[in-house]
């Protein structure tokens, strides 16, 4: 591809500063720039960094309706226009803004003819194609307007993924056991308790979107902490077949956007792998894969069961970097298009 | 019954203090005295009330070997003799004293010819058998040395055993939100991480050493919480039968030991049922229930899968009465001895 | 006195439940009632007691304006009558109905020319006195209305008034380390995290309005936990005089609201003073006493520092029925009215 | 300086990788290699990213006595070689091995004639100064052992040293508000509760090490999150002079290694300025300076009060590094010492 795909992100919070680092790092596309309404803390973060973020790529700020420039102005904060302005310059934009602002962006999205991906935020509605890099990536080839599932969903889901392709998955029964707040948030805190949500979670309900032969239920459960969701998963095979622990071990060790771990190698749990990251010198100490404890899974009678640790605050990045290739048709198959966002994310190069 | 069985309890930390309270208030038996070896805050709080303990009764002090009576003597905290002392006045002891003790302490008690009931921290050996009152009751009718249930899997039993006499039941996967530590503790703590234990659980291997016909596996995850453990339950009926949500949902309700219970309601989490025991006015806010939420269970596939609340502080309270009941033979059967303890402790008259 | 008080308490929620429980155990005053707006958690576990509290003392449940009786005669709950005619039989009433609605209550004691005692949450005009048992009480002896100290107000009070009363004091700089949640708490977590407000914190200017002879400021850090607040004090005495530890731990041991504990004896932190209560078999777990750390007790040049543990669920509970004296002046000295709240409390007994 | 100071560093955990990162990015050192015993998750993650650590610079691993070569070979992990040859091809050594073991290292520095600097886990007596790069640089200078004060001390004498230079200061009477834990550790956990330490704290004794002109105790209290210690500090001056809230400020404002932050910026607590280290982009997000809020700053009489924000991983670096320049006489005054240092962190940039 001689020409590099333009992008834009709506929205500088915790998913917006990961979409504007990678696609950053996408050797394939330009960051045109990010948007947003106040300087915030990740601004002024920016701004300390003369706007220049992840592989040394300048992040042109540019203001949202509401915005007060002055404001801007008055902290050095350079901008570089409109939301209108960004939105004119880009073939797609990664709309990460604050829950139901995006359905609301879409109009505009739509009065300049650019393409958008909105993240879990929104209502399903808001888009052609509810999306996953690799479980409906074709879906998304070519769609106008994308949504990807949210971080739940999106780690869980590249786990039975796997398992329905090399296996044939019929049922899973998931347990969240859902992290709080990121680190950072003061508002969503818990202190000292575990918090129940009605039964069946939407994760599972949105799996069941994604992936619509499989039945999918779950309990969700609140804890006080901020490195990372643990979902457990049962899962029954079609026809009665049985899945064998070395089975799923092997699928996913096969899995660029899966690590297989283990306590006895030191990953005790959650905030093992936020340090982990952190310690692998990656960018706000992000982590892009799933975990998955190698002793963890066990056999339930035919059925296997695991846990996973989802890293809430980027897991989402790469399958929404999948999104602009199936969207902007820069590749038209999955595998072709994870690879691509995968190579330049730096993905898999833990695999031997 | 005419004349009380007698009871003496070894250990007076977090659960030897409230089998002590669970025995004083059964009409049929007498506490004969607690025993311990220092001045803990526990035994600082029952000298500040005077010895005075639940149902107004008296609980006696008896200092084991190495205790330092001088210790107990400069803080005017009265004692009443030696360990050997109350296990000579008694037909039964409940021993909670610290992993490992009890097996030394059941030198003593083979000496003497009394009876015993130990806690889940002692190894399986150390009983003849490994006891449930729901479940086995049977089986520790005239037993000499009872062991009882860690509180996971006692309340974990209490729901399945249910199920299982109404449906029969062929396999369950676990997910254990494991509380990490009990209130007034300081030494077991996690801090904003869930851990990871290797799977399974002990819990599901201790489920399948009672009810042997059940085959169990799970996977716990510690949580840094105080107020009760979280257990999600994916149950399968034998022969393939369906377990709708009513048919689980009248088992549940029926259960003494159990509260179904409901977000909507207020029960928002397990930090409420500690609240909501504090408010009944339960001494030290203890709750001999399990609780589960009636808005957890779902039916997945012909599965069924809810959520339990264990209040692990009193949760293996009852059970442990009922040891005394079958082991003295006071009653002989489950339904018998289920009923005089639930009566005493005012099980069940939250029913309607 | 031969004619007890007739007290009402507005508000079930957490503090209301202990003022009710406060009066039931006073044998000079009636509970005539308690009003509510809702079956809440606590209304629901008052009705499975069958409406009997503290002191086996029936609350007799009225009504509130706007609640809907059908929701309580569905649940089973009885009900006695409206927030007026609960107002119509009392000599003063308590409330503690959620910040605000005091205000407008107050309209309803007006017209009925009953007396009241607002808590921490109302603005301070609601009331003609700002109140303490201990720094103030002749002030409120007689008045219509009252409003108490918060609850680190309260317990701060009390240590600075007693050494104020004992050596002088011209100064104090707080710090203080705030629960963030009570137990059963979900809307208010934090999750790890500490928050900042913004110094001086109102606690130390509340200081300063019932004792104005006093300067002080503090600083106030939340954190995420539920058991207690603690709170260092750094104090000053008049006139360059100079505070040795030795005299203020001999303040401290002389007063009837405050325990004087030390690590070594077991009490590590908050969470061990909250385990104590438990295990005293106190109601609801609650303690009245503040406790200060005589191993935290440093002289700084001529200042004294020291640690204060603050029981925010209960702690005030005291002061307001001190403030139920001295409003009806059943009692007109602080000596005498502290004396008569204390004994029917328990409290001081504990002191040799 | 024409020639690089050669530096070592022993012991990979949260120090010494940060040590390493400093020395890595100073223009005018050479990192020669780290030392460890195990391949532990930290060097695991070296490893994944081919021993390239910060500034671009390949971190050598050399093994410590009774390491197990085989196990890194197995894992892929490359070596340079034992410990000893590390300690002989560097200037001086930056020990960061767990407590204790620096002492029996010195034995192999003093044997090889190699300088070194220790962290705060070691006795002060293993080293000839105990070393703050702001307030005895001086004594630092051609040392051959220096011993770093510990992060709370570290950044709590940047600011009492900044206040006492500018104003003079005769007493500190501090409130330690300490994290528990660092991200990623599961062993010094604490959960729900707040538990003390017997006054005065070692780090009021330490501050006197160091500025033995100034009175100074204090209070710690541990608190159950991993982001950040606070500290208030109640700082009097000398001669009874008054500190006005604007000459603090100003001189916080001053200091290259203070960040002046306030709530209304965003800075809500310790985790904003955590979060805010990740956004910067920070390699591991870490943060050199420690952060002092500006509306926690307030006049107490003459005294003055104000709360510091610690980020404990990484707060005693640029003062670590400090000691290399001074030890080594690379600069031999406090402000060509850390001036360097600075520069070459990046500290002091946020200024304007």
């Amino acid at each position: 591809m001689s020409k590099k795909i333009r992008v834009g992100v709506a929205g500088y919070g915790t998913i917006g500063q990961r979409l504007a680092d990678g696609v950053a790092m996408q050797g394939d596309m330009e960051l045109v720039g990010i948007a947003d309404l106040a300087p915030t803390l990740s601004i002024r973060a920016l701004a300390e960094r003369d706007m220049i973020g992840a592989n040394n790529v300048e992040y042109k700020l540019y203001l949202v309706d509401g915005a007060d420039k002055g404001q801007f102005d008055a902290l050095g904060i350079p901008t570089a226009g409109s939301f209108e302005d960004l939105c004119k310059s880009v073939d797609i934009m990664l709309d990460s803004a604050p829950g139901g602002v995006g359905a609301k962006n879409k109009l505009i999205y739509e009065k300049l003819g650019v393409k958008a991906i909105f993240q879990g935020g929104e209502k399903n509605s808001v888009a052609d194609v509810f999306f996953h890099g690799y479980a409906n990536f074709e879906k998304g080839v070519g769609a106008n307007y994308l949504k990807l599932t949210s971080c739940n969903t999106t780690g869980l889901i590249r786990s039975v993924d796997a398992l329905d392709r090399a296996i044939g998955i019929e049922k899973v029964a998931i347990t969240i056991i859902r992290r709080v707040a990121d680190p950072g948030d003061y508002h969503r805190g818990l202190t000292n308790a575990l918090q129940m949500e009605k039964a069946p979670s939407h994760q599972a309900l949105d799996l069941m979107t994604i992936m619509p032969h499989v039945n999918a239920t779950g309990i969700l459960v609140h804890t006080p902490v901020t490195h990372g969701h643990i979902i457990t998963v049962v899962a029954t095979a079609k026809d009665g077949k049985k899945i064998t622990r070395e089975q799923a071990l092997e699928v996913f060790q096969k899995h660029p956007r899966i690590r297989v771990v283990s306590i006895d190698e030191g990953f005790k749990g959650n905030a093992s792998l936020f340090k982990y990251a952190r310690d692998l010198g990656n960018r706000r100490g992000d982590m892009y894969e799933i975990a998955i404890w190698e002793d963890s899974i066990v056999e339930s009678g035919n059925d296997i069961m695991y846990a996973i640790n989802i890293p809430q605050e980027s897991v989402t990045i790469p399958e929404t970097i999948d999104g602009i290739r199936a969207a902007t048709q820069m590749q038209t198959t999955r595998e072709a298009g994870t690879a691509e966002t995968n190579k330049y994310l730096g993905i898999g190069k833990f695999k031997k």
